[in-house]
């Protein structure tokens, strides 16, 4: 490896050849936004577009980590390949919890054919989301037709990585109490399957009818959602959860909703994008460490508010002014 | 009322007269960035600045919304003032349990001199701690000079929306287990107080020496991390948290302290108008939904790549030029 500029070309060569040890540089360097994670993805966008993506979620306990692992070993028995993304934006509070999850899930990677990546904590706002969908890239640019992207679905971030994927299977537990009435509507509407799972448990077969019951009326467009009752921890009703996920493939494949799927994420990923774009040109371009003491000093002084500062910073960098510090105006 | 740009200054004068409707109405604007928004609080900003901002955070079920009653019924006892603001960025799957707290919670909107509000969830990632924030200075305006604003603590939102507060006090409860060793860095770091909270329950003490044996070591820049413990339900040790936060209040008054944090918060609020004003100008006049179909599509195909398109767009936004989507060009 020689220079900077032609180690990126070398990973990329290493990467291409199918090198595990590249992969999980690629997903680094993308993950955290290294310098030149732009160009890597531009350059392995072409190469995105064919694989599955199948998000699982619930609430804490739900035996999401477990299921991923038994679909996983059920997928790669036949000399399959799976990619598993777990997304935790960790709770500074219960981190210890979530991490043993992981752990367990971390056996997994003994078993040929799987590649698991967690994705850390991100302190940007929507960052999560976006670093999630480029992983999953990265993922299928490598070789990966099939992804699991697994997260512990506690907020509105959550949704937003379901919606990137093509099948959202729903996990409950009979413990969920008042079942699907603690449910934001956001979170059923996104779901294509519905899986109590610890079905062993008192009162699975109601919440399950309960759910049924509920959702015979949201027949969308040709889709019925089913529910399914699983036990994933012994493996029951896990072959039957792969049958629903491959019939809501099926039903994908037809009258052309692949390819508004297709369109939905590309429209996703330029957003992304442009704003990804945009707040690096804000930051490199715009909001100086100079202006940004200039301009809160004004603000905190009282004689600027934030609105009127932004407006004029904006004004002034869409016509191309000089931007260093003006001279304080009387105003 | 006669047309709407009359309205928006009536609104204005009936905020300004006192009037409690006009305030709840301020806050819906802006919460819900409803045009005129950014006018309004314009308007509002000179009027900020002066107010104490106290954060209330912990795990759920740590007794937040108890120890802020008692608190504002203390603070108000005394003929004073107290605006809340509860942050829930509501789990969806928790939903249920969290609104418990918050109508138990509402009790207190009895009290003269509090006034209350709920954030509700939003879905823009990073934008429920720029509401919270511009709602904070809605009620400071309004003429509340001491702000309580309560999160229920489960992530890197949260931890923004105490990071705009001066003071924050941070609870937990003895069955937190782990205890502190459960806390990521971050959330200690920007906590002024800790409150071991339903003190009567086994291990409260033992918990309380382990938090005070690793703060003793992170005193910084003379402020010495109080460790209290209290039962908020009985008001047990609640005098004793208000005494704390008023040291706090000492503290920062000196050495200049309080400027600085007044210049962070006014770098904050530059920052958050200024991505909000570059956000509207990306969907008003580079993401119309045409050019979003025309680069969706070719992305889709495979032609473009999200991240070229994106610089294109912005090179093309930012040289003025046409904003139409352009031919087809073969690359």
């Amino acid at each position: 490896m020689a220079e900077p500029g032609g180690s990126a070309v070398e990973l990329l060569r290493r990467f291409e050849a199918g090198e595990r040890l590249a992969l999980a540089r690629v997903i680094s360097k993308v993950e955290n936004r290294e310098p030149g994670y732009r160009e890597l993805l531009a350059a392995l966008y072409p190469r995105t577009g064919r694989a599955r993506r199948i998000g699982i979620t619930g609430p804490p306990g739900a035996g999401k980590s477990t299921l991923v692992d038994r679909l996983a070993r059920l997928l790669c028995g036949d000399g399959g390949r799976v990619g598993i993304v777990a997304v935790d934006p960790t709770s500074p509070f219960t981190g210890g919890a979530l991490l043993g999850d992981r752990v367990r899930m971390g056996d997994l990677s003994d078993v040929p054919g799987v590649f698991i990546r967690s994705m850390a904590t991100r302190g940007v706002g929507g960052g999560l989301a976006a670093a999630t969908r480029d992983v999953t890239l990265v993922l299928e640019a490598f070789g990966f037709e099939l992804l699991l992207v697994e997260t512990v679905g506690v907020g509105q971030i959550e949704i937003e990585v379901m919606n990137l994927c093509d099948t959202v299977a729903l996990l409950f537990v009979p413990e969920s109490g008042d079942g699907i009435q603690t449910l934001k509507a956001g979170l059923i509407e996104i779901s294509h399957l519905f899986i109590v799972n610890k079905a062993d448990r008192p009162g699975a077969l109601q919440l399950a009818s309960e759910l049924d019951h509920v959702l015979k009326e949201r027949r969308r467009d040709g889709w019925t959602y089913p529910v399914l009752l699983a036990e994933a921890v012994n493996g029951k009703g896990v072959a039957e959860v792969l049958g629903a996920l491959q019939e809501h493939c099926t039903y994908l494949a037809a009258e052309g909703r692949r390819q508004a799927v297709r369109l939905r994420h590309a429209a996703h990923d330029l957003e992304t994008a442009l704003r990804e774009r945009v707040r690096t040109y804000l930051y490199s371009e715009v909001l100086s460490p100079a202006r940004i003491d200039h301009y809160a000093g004004r603000i905190a002084a009282g004689t600027l508010d934030p609105y009127r500062a932004a407006d004029e910073l904006w004004q002034e960098s869409l016509a191309g002014d000089a931007i260093e510090p003006k001279q304080e105006s009387s105003r």
